[in-house]
């Protein structure tokens, strides 16, 4: 089984990519949230296709329709379902791809475990517009967060040879105001030069994402198999095409001594926090207080123009495949409120986990009515 | 919950650095495996401290009672339940800790999850030493490996600015020759040197680890949330210290186009494969036949002599720690046997859940015996 | 968390009863099995309201759409979601209940847990409808198992003083024939008469169901938790109005000595068996061969036209309440096909977890295709 | 897997009868309650082998070690681990066995399912001596919810011919004064002449256990899969030897009409209750302020001197088995506390979840300090 993330919260996703629709449940969610349309549909909007001359020109509104889960707007305690029509897929596009498998693409994995039965059009169960009733999912998971004052955000941090100056927590609206998701005005024309160049070659580019999320109670996190990192990442990686993540300075501290990688606590307004943030405000894989912070990176967008060496699973022998079909120079530029999305579920997740940690909620414990009869 | 590991296999640790003993209980393993002791004995023996000038000086024979489910050796199919006696904890050395929390380390985390609950003591479940149940149970899931062709190493890829020549499937007792776990002697050497000035220096080093795993069974890894880099990851952020992971070329991704990224397929002795693996194994968080190859980051070990600030936790105002006990100038060497036997346990996981992939086992499902009745 | 059974395969089911629709995702289904919709049809036929004139007269057509996990009616390895229009719900009868609770009914529990944002309307989600997803899912389970020689069928054993002469296994068509499902002519007839009697007295009557299934293999079943009676009744307690369950000889048990319950084992064409299935096919939790069998309750439906007692919500002072709207005198009848679905669900389950139980399976494992490289 | 529970709480148990020991470990508990040892040890007495000249004379003093999770007896949050040796084992007698499966015994179950690797030795893992752990485990789960005010207790409501007059909340420290369980004198002495004659006969009796959970909080229990009775029935039927169980008025539900199986709400101090308890304290799967209340039935113990008919596992061939061996005539005399820790566990877990539930708990999560940082 693999389409369902279940702890504190469920969550399953359905759908493919050339199928009618695409969709998810959500299961666990407290009765009595209401919930703002509008702003789960901005969230679709900043994954959606189509929207800019820099990424794939497929047309989808994604449009999101609640099943169940909701009266007047209001979470009703039942389980969310919710939906998104697939409206502009062409599956002529995928008729090579069947025994033509595009390398960096899970086509191959597909066959070898499937076999005839396995769903290729469109990457099938594979495709990247699964995310989008992640994205949805995670929009709501954000809104029931937003009062607690968590804010979530991740932005590109690098697109090929182009790296933000500037690693910060850029508010969500500054970062969408860029057509590559690099909110400083130097990168994002950079990034848009490179990918028009993309575009022209057939080709496309690898990128790292950082996400912020600022604003954590103390004590998210379990101590050992549930720590923060392995619940981001185990969601992380459920993304296509992430290949890497890294908690706080990540990979750089393979070269630091304890000395410097320690980053000594300080006290300001009465809290405690550290200098550098090192550990990207996760130690012993639970939060203290600091914003988790995280980068990963996504590869180049397998599906490319240019002509490329495979194998031919009919024949197994040598072939070649170019891939048509519209696809987007760097999908990392999409994949961006996906990382907020996520961590938004996994940071519910833990929240609604966390009661376990401490005896004083044990007795808060409650539901709407008091009837308990001696 | 978080010291259960749930999925087609059940792993649950248990004890702490200064209790009675760590442990481990391992459900869902299969009747009729053959144990063999002096192999897990072995890789105890690997992870375990005061075994070299390397390391730290607490000694611990680590030698693991089996409790439960094996008769005369052999798997009953009932839970494993496997104990590791702690012989040599110096409780003492932790009295300044509790109100001056380790820079680094998880101390401050738990003071906010659990206050005046806490088990600080070695760090408490937070321990390094949790992995040593860790390593029993992952070295029995090895064993279950083995007849399938599965081989799984680790070794140190870099250790401060010391950096391994040449990244290859270096063989499990190769490995473990070299004192420093870096398999070449020039390596060796070097890391050496680096650890007896940092012991001197009560000081302490970052590290990466590579982990390979050879003849890789096609279609492992389920297709979304459990995808083979979500499981292993997973697990991996559950071991104290690692900041990070890449699959295959992971960070480097960011820098490369797609036709230069996407690794072209070729055919040898009727058998696919990649050109250079650059996703690990993984494609589509499946595998399809190459190794799965990963690195992780390894901060380096939080407790170290030198002086550093923290806060005091009575008085809320700025203080000072300097870690006494017996620590690890580099904690990845012995961490090196705890990333391979995470794997098997991933690996074993996967292998298990894979039947549900296709319907051709389906029918192959048995037991002992044929005694259905009409 | 409770709208997702999980374990081998996981289920998640949707929708209200007065929602737009209600649905289920199943995950975990092996790809390459040919699905009937035809029969999946009949069971749905079999359980829909509306469909002869001892039922409710709610008329759904209860049409399952598949939205994914099949690719021309075959299985693809990914998650099956499917969804059945809600099409002849009338809201206005819920106004008076929603301050005037049902006696009987889950309202006045749905008040307490969530208060004013409770789904009243139909019951909601505690609503019979949520039944319609859980037949079709199980009509799905029942078709995998049919190849391995497992058949399932359920009848009504008792209604209201109307007892069933002989217990034995009949054929679903046989059942099916009968509109009370009690297959024998006589017990039929009483029945109907029974039902219509409490048409005219708007009342209803509690009855038992029996559930057989046959061709079991052995081992089916976890040795602790996850016992065949475990599983079972944990599905079968969902199936609202259910409040008892036994095995084999259940309940009569308790004035048996075991010299008598024991139940010998005899051998007949090389098959050991018992020779009363005094435990239903079922010791020590797990399958042996035989049969399993078992026995739930159904309590009358709750909504009555007769005039109750209750007490008002709002003014928290005695009331009353008589239930308009469109009610089984006799829910149990078309519960029948439910509790054979839930069988095949609960069954499946195990039989995909069967492969833990021993070593020999373990090697069988596979998938479509053989690519492991060394 | 099967020897793990896992939703909110997690339960893993391990062990067998003839081996050194048994025991569990419990996971998601709360830090900071302090744990009493010495009603623990009270609740394994009356669980305990050779106390009375009416159970089986196996002589264990059933000492529970804590090993970890606790520090100076109180919970530190991390997973408490519990052991309880086995000191007086005879393995002799199971050497007949071994080939002669008992009827009624879950012998022959484990030769099809583990043939050669079976733990067959005092039943091994299906041993009635894993209710050990269960009774720790459960009775450190009505430690923490003592301060609830939920009060859970459990009797004997029959044996063989012998019924309870009265069918009540009993006191746990009055049902502990009667040696039969049955707490009424008159009863009492039938039950103890009762087994006198089956200790010289050398045969055993079924029995019916009720229990009933006083002071419950409204909203436990979720609306479809985790029902209160989903929960409950799954965890007791992995108690060995039980075949049935039924909520409030069960069976009898029946041959009810609505009208009288309805139940009138009423209201009494401000609160609402029914009439007769006839669900059980149990609507919609929900809980809503009445006890909890279920019976369950235990088959007689299948381990009898009485000569029995089997079949010979080597020979295929009818033979006879005779159990010697130390056996309780009523083995649900020894299971009374394990249904009331079952059902401590079933209610803490449930408890632990109902959080979910209402949104008005979502901004009371809680930990020890408070160090948000923005």
């Amino acid at each position: 089984m693999s389409f369902m993330f279940k702890d504190r919260i469920g969550l399953s996703i359905f759908g493919s990519s050339h199928g009618e629709m695409v969709g998810a449940t959500l299961d666990g969610i407290p009765a009595g949230f209401q919930i703002n349309r509008s702003e789960i549909a901005l969230w679709m909007d900043r994954r959606a296709p189509g929207r800019s001359t820099i990424t794939t020109q497929r047309k989808e509104d994604d449009a999101v329709d609640f099943i169940s889960g909701l009266q007047d707007g209001v979470t009703d305690g039942g389980s969310i379902t919710l939906m998104i029509k697939n409206k502009d897929s062409i599956k002529k596009h995928y008729d090579e791809i069947m025994n033509n498998p595009r390398p960096g693409h899970g086509d191959l994995s597909l066959f070898f475990k499937y076999g005839p039965y396995r769903n290729y059009s469109g990457g099938g169960f594979l495709s990247g517009r699964m995310t989008a009733p992640l994205v949805a999912a995670g929009a709501l998971a954000m809104q029931m967060l937003a009062p607690t004052g968590i804010k979530i955000t991740s932005y590109i941090d690098s697109m090929g040879p182009i790296h933000m100056k500037k690693q910060s927590f850029y508010e969500q609206a500054e970062v969408y105001q860029y057509q590559s998701r690099m909110p400083d005005p130097e990168s994002d024309a950079k990034a848009i030069e490179l990918i028009r160049e993309l575009q022209s070659a057939g080709d496309s580019t690898g990128a790292t994402i950082r996400t912020v999320a600022r604003g954590i109670p103390e004590g998210l996190g379990e101590p050992f198999f549930d720590s923060v990192e392995s619940i981001i990442s185990h969601l992380a990686f459920s993304i296509p095409g992430v290949k890497g993540i890294e908690f706080g300075s990540g990979f750089s501290l393979a070269t630091m001594r304890g000395s410097e990688a320690n980053d000594p606590f300080n006290i300001t307004d009465g809290r405690v926090h550290t200098q550098n943030n090192r550990n990207g405000g996760v130690l012993g894989g639970m939060t203290y207080g600091d914003p988790i912070e995280f980068r990963a990176v996504m590869k180049p967008t397998s599906s490319i123009r240019t002509d490329q060496e495979t194998i031919n699973l009919e024949t197994m022998k040598p072939s070649h495949v170019s891939v048509l079909g519209r696809h987007d120079p760097c999908i990392a530029i999409r994949a961006v409120p996906v990382f907020s999305c996520v961590t938004a579920l996994a940071i519910l997740d833990l929240y609604l986990r966390r009661q376990s940690g401490y005896k004083g909620n044990f007795e808060k414990n409650a539901s709407y009515g008091k009837n308990k009869r001696d």
